[in-house]
C-alpha cells in the first residue's frame, strides 16, 4: 500500500453506553472492574493523598502537596473510568462519591482557571516555565474525565471546570501569544473530546495549534537538555507532519498519534495523514511484540531501535498498550480500515489485558514476554498511571465493538453483546451478536431494522483468519460479496427484521514466527489461537524450567477449554520436542502470574520435529 | 528419530470387506468405479487383445500375441478390482465375465505352471533371459487378483494357477538354482499375498530369496547395461539391507519397498528395519510433492536427485501414487506409527485420485502440479498400468481405515463407515464412524463392544492438524490422555456399548511452504486444508493467465462448500496480491481437468502483502 493514502473514510464511534455487553469474556471482568478496581482505585487516591490534594489547593484542608507533580492525573482517570460505570449502571453511592470528589476539584480550580495542585501548592511563581511538569496533562486527563461524567449524568460541574481550563490555556497559549510543548502529550486528544462535547470548534483548533507546536525548538526542561533522551524522548525534535519513525516515551507518543488522528477527523485535514501512515507501519510492523506491547526499554519507557523485542526484559508499559488501543481505534475510524481494529483486539486480549489481575486489584506497569519468576502484579505504584488507565479502559471497551460508516455499521469487535445504531437513510437498527468469542470463531448476528431497508453491514475479518465461512439471509455468501475489503466483509443488502448472519471464522492454533531481524526470537515461536496469544507457566509445568525445554513447532496441540480455570481459559496441551517428550500446558499470556509464581514465557525454544516431511 | 528403530508393532490389517463405508466422498466415487471404471478397463483389455492373448496362448483361439510382454498384468489388475467390487457387492453378470476370462487365464498355463502369453506365444525358447521382461511381475499381478478373487468368492481356480506358478517359480529359482533379480517388482509382495492365503511359509521364503538376490550383480537384460540407467534403475545397485537412498523407477522402487515391509511383518525378522527407515525418510523428505506424488522425471519414469520437483514437468505417475499407499499401509501396520498413515490420506486425496476423472472413464499416467492446458485425461493408454491401479486401489480403500493392534483398535483413516472387529481379550466391538470428511474435521466414532471390556481405541491425529479437541464418554480428554504418541490419541479404557468419542480436528486453511532447497517453489506457496491439496485452474478465473499472478500468503480465504460443483467439493476464494486484486477461486488438486481445459497450478507466486506485522 502507498503511505500516500488520502481517503479519509470518517466513521464515527458508537459510544460504549449504546453497547450492551452479555459476554461469557467480558461481563465478569466488567463487573470485577466496577466492584473492585474502582473501589481499590479511589481507595488508594485517598490513602496517598491524591484527593486530598485538591481540598488542600482549595483551602479546604490544611495540609500540603503530597507525592508527584502529576498525581492529579489518577483520581481525574478514575473519574473518567466511574463515569463509564455509571453511564451502564447507575450507582448513587459511588455517584455521590465522584460528586464530592468533583467539588474538592473544583474548589482547587484557580480564579484565571488554572488547575494543577502541584503548583497551586508547591511554586505557584513557576507555572508554566518546565514543560515537562505536566501541567496540560494533568488538564488533559481533567477534560476526559470531564466530558465523560457530563455524558454519563448530565451534571455540568466538572464539565464546566474542564471548559474554564481548556479556556485559560487558550487565553495564554496560541498564535501571537505564548509557546508551548507540553511534555507528555494528553491535552491535545482531550481538547477534541471537549470539541465533540461542545461543538466548540477552538477547542480543536487549540489542539492543533499545540501539535504544530512540537518540533520547532520550544521545549523548555531538563528533559529537553538530557543528551540521552532530548527532545525525542517527548517527540519534539520533529514538527509532526515529518514524523517518519516511532521514537521516545512510548505513551506519548501514541498520545500524541492519536491526537493526530483525532485532528484530521475533526477537521477534514489531510496533512498529517502521511506522518501517521509513515509512523504506524513502523511501529507496528518493526517495534511491536506479539502482545501488542510496545517501548522495549526501562530507560525511557520506550523505543529504541528497529527490532529491538527482548522478551525478559520488554518494558511494554500496560498504558502503552491501552494508548494503542486509543491511536488504533481513531486510525479505524478515520481510515475505515480493519488492520487497525486488529491492533485494538490483538490490546484488547493480550497486551492490555495482561495489566491486571483477574482479582481485580493488583497491576501490572511492565508486561514482560519472558520472566524467570520475579515479576509480579502489585496492589498500586508511586507512578499509577496503569491501573487507573485500566480504571477507565476497560469499563469502556464496548466502544470498540462497532462503528457507524457512511452507509451503515461496522462490526469491529466480536462480543456477545447488542446495539443500536442509526443507518444512513435514517432507519434504526438493532443488532445482536452471539459468540463465544475469543474462544470460538463463531459469530451470529441478528438485524433488526426497525423497517426493511438497504444498508451495508460490514464484519471484520481478523488479520489472524485465514479462512472463513460467511452465511446471510440463510444462504452462503460466495464470490465477491465474499472477499474482503480493506479487511472486512461487505454485504450490501436489503435487510429485513430478523436477518441473520453467521460469520465462522476458523480458530487454529498458529505457530507464531518472528522476523529474523529479532534476535530474542531466533530458533523461537510462540503460539496464538484467534486473537489470544499463549504463554507457558511454571505452575502448569512442574518438570521444567526457565528456557530448559522445547518444543517443536509441528507438533499437534489439545485444545481444552477449562471454565473452572483462571475465569475460563481455552489452554494448549503440547509437549516437549526432546528429552522424554514431557507434557507442557500454555496458557493465555494475559492470565498469568494469578497462581504460585513462577517461571513465564510467551517465545519458546524450538526443538527437533519428530518427523517433518517438505516438498 | 533415530533411524534404528527395532520396535515392530505388527498391527494387522482389517480387509475392506469388513468395512462398510457410507460416506459422500468415497461412496460416490465407489459406485461410479464399478459402474464405469470396471467396465471400460474391461472392454478396453478386449478391444486390445490383452484377454484373447490368454485363449490364443490357450489355444482355445488362433492368432498371436498382441501388444506389449506386460499387457497380462492389467488383466490381472482389473481382475483384482472385480473382486474387490464383488467383496461388498455380489453382481452374477460380472462374476460371470470374471469367471469367463479365469477360464482363458487357466488355459494359457503352461504345463509346468508357467504363466506368461508374450513368452507363450512370442518367444517360448527366450523364458527367463532378460530380467527385464516383466515375467514375474506379471506373474505377480496373477497371484494377487487370485488371493482377492478367492477371498471375494471362495472360488479356487485362479487360486490354484497362481499357486502352480509360485510353485513353478520356487523349483527354477532358490538357493542352488537359479538367480534371479526381477526388472520390475511385484513378484515379492504377492507372494507374500499368498502366503496369508494359503498359509504356506515357502511363499514368503520365496519372497525373501528374491529380495535377497538383489544388489548382487545377477540382473541380465537390456537395461542392466544401459549406462544412463544401469542397475539402480530397477534397485538392484544394492543388497536391499543396504538401501541408504530412494533411486530409479518410482512404481518399481515402492513395491520392493512394500515387500520388504512385508517380508518383515511375515518373518519378524528385523534385518530390513533400518534400511526401510532410511529409505522412507529420504524419500518422503526430499522427495516427495506436496500432492504425494514421487518420481519428477520422464526419462526413467523414477527419481533423479533431492529435491528436485519440478512442478509443469512433474512426472508423479499415478501407479507411483498408489504404490505409496501400498508401501505406507505397511509401514504403518508394521511399525504402528500415524505418519505413514499421514502419507497413505496424502495419496487418497491427492496425488493417487488425479488419476481418475470424476465421470471414472478418463485417466491420467504423469500427474504434474501445474499445466498451461495442454495436458488431459484419456481413455486409455498402450502402457495401461494406471487405469488398471486405479481399478484395483479404489475399491478396496476401506482397508485403509482401520487396523488391529495388539490391545485393540487404531482408526487410520476418517470417513462415514461401519467395521466389526476382534479386540484383544476375545470381545467383538462394533465402530461407526460419523464425519464429513474431508471437508470437516469434526469427526464422532460410536463403540459398541458386545461386552463392556477394556481395550485401546487409538485415533490418528493427522501430521496437518495442529490443534484438535477430543472427548470421551461424555467427557472432554485431557492431559496425557488427550497427547499423542506416535500419532495417535490412545484412549484405553473399559469401553460401554454406545460408548462415543468426539475428536474436533482443526481445519484451518494452510499455507504450504517448500523447503529453500526445492527450486521450482522459491517465491511460491501451495494451500491446504485439511488432507487436501488446492490449486487454481483456469477456467475458475478467466481473468488469469498462468504464472501471471500472485497471491498474499495472508490475505483469508472464504472457504465455501459447494455440492453442485465437481461431485461435490469446497472450495477457497481468495484475491490477487497485486494488480487489480482480482478475485480467485481454488478447487481440490484431485479435481482438476474435469471441465474446460486451460491452465492449473498447485504452487502460487506468493505477491506483496497488503499488511504484515511482525513482531
Amino acid at each position: 500500500m502507498s503511505i500516500v493514502e488520502h481517503a479519509i473514510k470518517g466513521w464515527q464511534s458508537i459510544p460504549f453506553s449504546k453497547v450492551a455487553i452479555d459476554d461469557a469474556f467480558w461481563r465478569p471482568r466488567l463487573a470485577v472492574l466496577k466492584n473492585v478496581t474502582m473501589k481499590v482505585c479511589l481507595s488508594h487516591c485517598e490513602e496517598t493523598g491524591r484527593i486530598a490534594n485538591f481540598a488542600v489547593a482549595g483551602g479546604l484542608l490544611e495540609g500540603k502537596f503530597e507525592g508527584i507533580y502529576y498525581n492529579d492525573s489518577d483520581v481525574y482517570k478514575v473519574l473518567e473510568g466511574a463515569a463509564y460505570s455509571l453511564m451502564t449502571d447507575r450507582d448513587p453511592v459511588l455517584e455521590a462519591e465522584i460528586d464530592r470528589i468533583i467539588d474538592l476539584i473544583a474548589a482547587a480550580q484557580e480564579a484565571d482557571g488554572y488547575l494543577c495542585t502541584y503548583y497551586t501548592l508547591e511554586a505557584p511563581e513557576s507555572k508554566w516555565t518546565d514543560m515537562e511538569k505536566h501541567e496540560m496533562y494533568n488538564g488533559g486527563h481533567l477534560i476526559e474525565a470531564a466530558v465523560a461524567y457530563y455524558e454519563a449524568t448530565g451534571k455540568r460541574k466538572l464539565l464546566e471546570v474542564a471548559c474554564r481550563l481548556a479556556d485559560h490555556y487558550d487565553s495564554v497559549f496560541g498564535p501571537d501569544k505564548r509557546h508551548w510543548a507540553e511534555g507528555h502529550e494528553e491535552i491535545e486528544l482531550a481538547l477534541v473530546k471537549l470539541y465533540r462535547a461542545t461543538d466548540e470548534e477552538r477547542y480543536w483548533k487549540l489542539a492543533l495549534w499545540l501539535l504544530e507546536e512540537r518540533g520547532h525548538g520550544h521545549g523548555v526542561g531538563k528533559i529537553w537538555d538530557t543528551p540521552d533522551w532530548g527532545p525525542a524522548y517527548c517527540q519534539d525534535d520533529v514538527p509532526v507532519r515529518d514524523i517518519k519513525e516511532v521514537k521516545g516515551h512510548a505513551v506519548r507518543a501514541m498520545y500524541l498519534y492519536t491526537a493526530m488522528a483525532d485532528v484530521v477527523h475533526a477537521s477534514g485535514d489531510t496533512a498529517y495523514i502521511d506522518a501517521l501512515h509513515r509512523v504506524w507501519a513502523h511501529t507496528v510492523e518493526r517495534n511491536m511484540y506479539v502482545t501488542g506491547g510496545i517501548g522495549p526499554s526501562v530507560h525511557n519507557e520506550g523505543f529504541t531501535h528497529d527490532y529491538d523485542l527482548p522478551n525478559e526484559s520488554a518494558y511494554c508499559e500496560t498504558c502503552a498498550a491501552i494508548a494503542m488501543v486509543f491511536w488504533n481505534h481513531r486510525m479505524n475510524l478515520l481510515f475505515g480500515d480493519g488492520k487497525y481494529a486488529d491492533i485494538v483486539e490483538r490490546e484488547m486480549y493480550n497486551g492490555a489485558l495482561s495489566g491486571i489481575s483477574l482479582s481485580g486489584d493488583k497491576f501490572f506497569y511492565v508486561n514482560p514476554l519472558a520472566s524467570k519468576g520475579e515479576h509480579h502484579r502489585v496492589d498500586w505504584f508511586g507512578t499509577s498511571c496503569c491501573p487507573t488507565n485500566l480504571a477507565r479502559f476497560l469499563p469502556s471497551i464496548g466502544q470498540y465493538a462497532y462503528a457507524a460508516t457512511d452507509d451503515g455499521v461496522a462490526v469491529n469487535q466480536y462480543m456477545n453483546s447488542e446495539t443500536v445504531l442509526e443507518v444512513g437513510c435514517g432507519s434504526n437498527v438493532k443488532l445482536k451478536q452471539t459468540t463465544a468469542y475469543p474462544w470460538d470463531g463463531r459469530i451470529e448476528l441478528t438485524v433488526v431494522p426497525d423497517r426493511t431497508d438497504k444498508f451495508t453491514i460490514k464484519l471484520r475479518l481478523p488479520g489472524w483468519c485465514r479462512g472463513y465461512k460467511i452465511s446471510a439471509q440463510g444462504e452462503q455468501v460466495s464470490g465477491l460479496e465474499g472477499r474482503p475489503e480493506n479487511g472486512y466483509l461487505v454485504l450490501n443488502r436489503h435487510w429485513v427484521p430478523g436477518d441473520s448472519i453467521v460469520l465462522e471464522l476458523d480458530m487454529p492454533v498458529e505457530v507464531v514466527r518472528s522476523r529474523p531481524e529479532v534476535e530474542a526470537n531466533l530458533g523461537r515461536f510462540a503460539l496464538q489461537r484467534g486473537p489470544v496469544v499463549y504463554c507457558i507457566e511454571q505452575t502448569d509445568n512442574p518438570g521444567l524450567s526457565f528456557d530448559g525445554f522445547a518444543l517443536s513447532a509441528h507438533e499437534p496441540l489439545l485444545v481444552e477449554h477449562r471454565a473452572d480455570l483462571l475465569g475460563g481459559v481455552t489452554i494448549l496441551h503440547g509437549k516437549e520436542a526432546d528429552g522424554d517428550g514431557r507434557p507442557c500446558v500454555f496458557i493465555p499470556y494475559y492470565a498469568w502470574d494469578n497462581r504460585e509464581a513462577g517461571f513465564m514465557q510467551v517465545w519458546v525454544r524450538e526443538g527437533e520435529d519428530r518427523h517433518l516431511y517438505k516438498y
